[in-house]
């Protein structure tokens, strides 16, 4: 089947993202090469839907729609656009729609679009931009990769201490030129434009002229500083309810501030990374070609061959008692994946738990003790059914003892090391989402089949 | 070593969240009964923070610090607390100081502190609640768990079509007492009380009072039924980049609003949930109990078992050609965990896909091809590989031919797995993250045992 196939099976999305109808639509007009049509199923959807219909389409189709209908490719869709495509779609623009595109962007979507570009792409969308944009972008720029510094806009509303809500709404109607799109407090500044503090536009509009801005500040006033990695920012937006805050260089000046919207973005990569990690994945997108693909998985598979082997010299220490009783090697698997599942239930919820920070070193302890009870608990329970289960298949109750013991050894080491390891990791800097899954495994593997192999040559041999 | 340990090494968190030093000054305030010292260390900690403190220590210190300080856990800190331990916090504290922490709340988040209590510590708070505030609550809790009316706040902020600027500030300023503490549109109705449009509150300050709202319409608005899923207005919200939407009744009248915040907490309990199941693990909180963390866990690792138990019988069809080459014995691990590993990374791209409505049926098949074609080209080089070891390790070139053969196999169909998996429980109405785990496990261990094993007694013996 071909790329067009729509199944019309799928389940509508409740108005929301693409409908395969709308896709399949389009997907036709490309082919008939009619642009008027294309144009109008285009003209209803939002820049994040037609992004999204780009990344579902292969590149000769997406090739065929950037020809029919460039104008549709204004800059709000290529800051959708996932950052794999967006080299290949650009290189693809005209240079005019390009800058036309560019311009009407705020700073911290410029920059958001160009920091992953070629060197060349960057300056020829940087030459788009009128000076007072382009300096504000290369400032953004000059911060490091995932800081504050990229995340902010520079555009700020800002009053001095003295004002009132009256001043600041004069203030506001005289500039409404220069505002940005979207603003949700006035930040105050002292005479340095250091931010004191900041007013909600609903106090705002909803106090009388002559109050002073002083009287109105919010207590979740937080200026971020602009070195701050960007997930940190998420973090205070998530835990302390952030809509806007105010982000400060070394010195404590206002330099821009950083919105909701943005650490939600922020919030949802660092989400994402960290479940693709935990399975081993570098990056994954599914747009990416399969030799990219197939590089980003391969060193995660080698090192899963790595520690399989090592698993297979343990086994390889038993040869003799495999040989006599080769119902042990029919077992194997049993310890293995019941070792590797329990590890990875207690590593997830760890890895997890780090991340949100209610896994500190005040509580780390009490986990500890918990996960290995856990592991007890759930060791004793599933030593009695393999226990029975080795008796019924192959008839012999030394086979089921041993069996047992190992389940639950196997069990309680797989909590531990599940919290351990992560733990460790992150003690020492390394992403425990990134690592702790082969560690983990290679525990369960080792001790489990050593356990085992070795309790059944100790009793039935 | 106890709860009290503190660990120095831990990096400090940029002033974000609890850091070491004040946790463990909290407890030794604790620990000395010194109400006072106590309270001077609540009183700069945001709400969150607090309701974190309570969540890393455990049961026992809990219910110290509440007795100690009874008057620091005013709503904010109970809605910020984990559900697990809400019950447990309210039914300590006193009926008055819960009355007054409960009527400061939004209607919404008294919602979300009380659906998942018991229906006595539900009513209890509810009689706490004024009469109008009451009705609020009871009216947003008959609507579905996890639906936009759960979710909304019912306090809004509406104009009428007709009205000014002018107007709507003066309104606002008449009524700034009944005003929600956040709020950033002015949504404007028709006579029939249904939504036309919203006016953001940074256009109402920048334009002349004479300036009609209808004027000053954005393009984000998207009414939102107020029976829609928490994940589709998380989807809407990330998606279109909302900070307000209006809620909707079937006959489309305004019934309440739900703000960015909101969603950020949906979309993050998604995640979680995500990460959770794809580990098989239920619920999964630090704070459970022992007893009730092995409930959750245990179901996963039972029907794990029985996979497992699959994958042996396999291997047991072959127990002669294991016994007469006991390397098979050792080299099965190997492409158990390879055909694992691939398996998981196919899915969990794939489950992550399905979430952000990036994986359709209008791009299924080309996916489902690239991802066989990453299997076969990673399967010839692990071939490859494993070839050589086989021969090198065992010193014999068939062996490796075999496991050379078994794993191109091995990894071309747990990539595929790992795609239809996930694509055909999604169509079926089930969570792919929920079961997709062990399904594509128990085709990789089959398919892999059988190809290795059955290739093995064809060719060696």
């Amino acid at each position: 089947m071909d790329d067009e196939v729509i199944d019309k099976t799928a389940p509508e999305e409740d108005g929301y993202g693409l409908d395969n109808r709308t896709v399949s639509a389009i997907l036709l007009a490309v082919a008939a090469g009619d642009a008027a049509r294309l144009a109008d199923l285009f003209e209803p959807l939002h820049p994040a839907d037609i992004a999204d219909l780009l990344e579902q389409v292969d590149a000769g189709k997406r090739r065929e729609i950037l020809l029919l209908a460039p104008r549709q490719f204004d800059g709000e869709v290529l800051s959708e656009l996932d950052e794999t495509l967006r080299e290949e779609v650009i290189a693809f623009l005209p240079p005019e729609i390009l800058a036309e595109a560019v311009r009407e962007l705020e700073s911290d979507d410029v920059v958001d679009l160009i920091e992953d570009l070629e060197k060349p792409q960057q300056d020829a969308i940087l030459d788009a931009l009128e000076m007072v944009d382009r300096v504000a972008v290369e400032q953004a720029l000059s911060y490091p990769e995932y800081s504050a510094g990229r995340l902010m806009q520079r555009e700020v509303v800002r009053a001095p201490e003295h004002w009132t809500v009256g001043e600041t709404i004069d203030h506001l109607r005289a500039n409404k030129k220069t505002l940005p799109d979207q603003f949700y407090h006035v930040i105050v500044v002292d005479p340095g434009i250091r931010p004191v503090g900041y007013v909600t536009l609903g106090k705002l509009l909803s106090s009388r002229r002559s109050v002073r801005l002083t009287d109105l500040f919010e207590d979740s006033f937080r200026p971020i500083p602009v070195t701050q990695p960007d997930s940190e920012v998420a973090y205070a937006f998530n835990q302390y309810h952030l809509i806007s805050a105010p982000v400060v260089d070394d010195a404590g000046r206002l330099v821009g501030v950083i919105t909701i919207d943005d650490a939600m973005n922020v919030l949802d990569e660092e989400h994402e990374e960290d479940i693709l990690r935990l399975a081993g994945v570098g990056e994954g997108s599914l747009n990416d070609r399969v030799i990219e693909t197939t590089r980003q998985r391969f060193p995660w598979l080698f090192v899963n061959l790595l520690t399989a082997i090592v698993a297979s010299l343990v086994i390889a220490q038993f040869e003799d008692a495999i040989a006599q009783v080769v119902a042990l090697a029919v077992l194997m698997p049993i310890i293995a994946s019941m070792g590797g599942n329990a590890g990875t239930q207690s590593l997830t919820v760890a890895v997890r738990a780090l991340a949100t920070k209610d896994l500190t070193g005040s509580n780390v302890w009490r986990v500890v003790r918990r996960e290995v009870a856990v592991g007890l608990v759930n060791g004793a329970i599933f030593a009695l059914v393999m226990g029975l289960v080795g008796l019924v298949w192959f008839g012999s109750a030394q086979l089921g003892a041993v069996i047992a013991v190992a389940m639950v050894v196997n069990l309680s080491v797989a909590a531990l090391a599940g919290i351990l390891v992560p733990v460790t990791l992150d003690k020492l800097g390394v992403d425990p989402a990134l690592a702790s899954g082969t560690f983990v495994t290679t525990v369960t593997d080792v001790v489990g089949f050593f356990a085992f192999l070795g309790l059944a040559s100790v009793v039935l041999l």
